[in-house]
């Protein structure tokens, strides 16, 4: 929860709490377990609660409107500027009963193997906050690599192939009779790696060290 | 790793394997931890994938391409139906090293609040092979640039980089004082290219054509 951004939890009927294991297993979260609070039944859990969503693994014979955790977290977040949203799961073993599932105005039901569906509790509500947390940053998150300098200009790349080709050339790695292809494939490959000033630098300084006809060839000659 | 539908674990020098209490909490997914192999290290465990994608807590400084879990579901089923394709995860306490990150092609992230980021290992699991999950049933898998051959296996891609290595270290383009960063600079470069099994072969018939040290030189040479 703590992770993903959330920090309301209320426990229905808690079997032991507060829990040393559980305050132990919270490390770095313990804030959210000294500030939950504790209900007698679920409907005094959910009572000041504007949408109320439960989390359900059985699908058959459901006819409740059922939604996947990409589209329970839009429809959370629709209802957060004006309402209190709850986000109900089950007990570990048990799960929601009928009866909690009917006080629920949705549920969702997080996809899996058929043959073998059956999350753990921690695993669910990781997943459910999961989505939460992403239809916040929706996909904000996502970064290109961050660059040290701007993207190789067309010009600059222009004199890198012409140096690349030239030195390919002189060591006798194209050929004059069939260059194209491979000059080609060269040219998509380095254009896959959006090269940038720095990189082609790099590149430019290692074909220069590299150049077969180069006049102050190295240590080896005399 | 099963209700979402994977099945293959390889781990890499586990601290106790087989172990009874793994067993025991598999409960009904004992078939993935049988069927799991160990490798020494993570170049073995990944030897024969074209493409590797590491889990990374840490994003401050690290200038690798990094996407979020979603993307990077779209990104490895678009490499599955030509390549076997890894998903690295570190160890608990301390994910993976910079060394294990150089060797993934692609890092993924999971967002999390700023202030109290770190998730427990079974949790990014849980939400890596959720997404993957999710993207399977989606169906909208956009189709990435048609290769002529399959990306190159991270072995293929560890083979180029040190043939790169030792051709610039002999051409004196990389010196011992300070190759680490340069170093890691070109692998940025051409894991960014994606380089499939041609394009090696290409670059590396490149290499040995401009290689110093090689003993029949070419024409320019007495």
């Amino acid at each position: 929860m703590k992770t993903m951004g959330l920090s309301e939890l209320v426990l229905v009927r808690p079997k032991i709490f507060p829990s040393d294991e559980a305050t132990a297993r919270a490390s770095g979260a313990n804030d959210i377990l000294e500030r939950a609070t504790v209900a007698d039944n679920l409907p005094d859990a959910i009572a000041d609660c504007g949408f109320v969503v439960g989390a359900s693994a059985r699908l058959r014979g459901l006819q409740w409107p059922v939604v996947d955790p990409r589209r329970c977290a839009e429809l959370v977040w629709q209802q957060i500027p004006q309402n209190r949203v709850a986000l109900v799961m089950g007990p570990e073993a048990s799960g929601l009963t009928n009866e909690d599932l009917a006080r629920c105005q949705q549920l969702v039901h997080i996809p899996t193997q058929p043959e073998y569906g059956s999350l753990n509790l921690a695993m669910a509500v990781q997943v459910l906050c999961y989505e939460l947390r992403m239809a916040v940053d929706a996909g904000r998150v996502q970064s290109e690599e961050v660059r040290e300098a701007p993207l190789a200009t067309a010009a600059e790349l222009e004199g890198f192939h012409a140096h690349l080709e030239r030195v390919l050339r002189d060591a006798q790695f194209l050929h004059p009779d069939h260059p194209r292809q491979l000059k080609l494939k060269l040219r998509r490959l380095f254009h896959r790696a959006r090269l940038d000033q720095n990189e082609i630098n790099i590149l430019r300084g290692a074909l220069a060290a590299l150049d077969p006809s180069k006049t102050s060839r190295g240590n080896d000659e005399p």
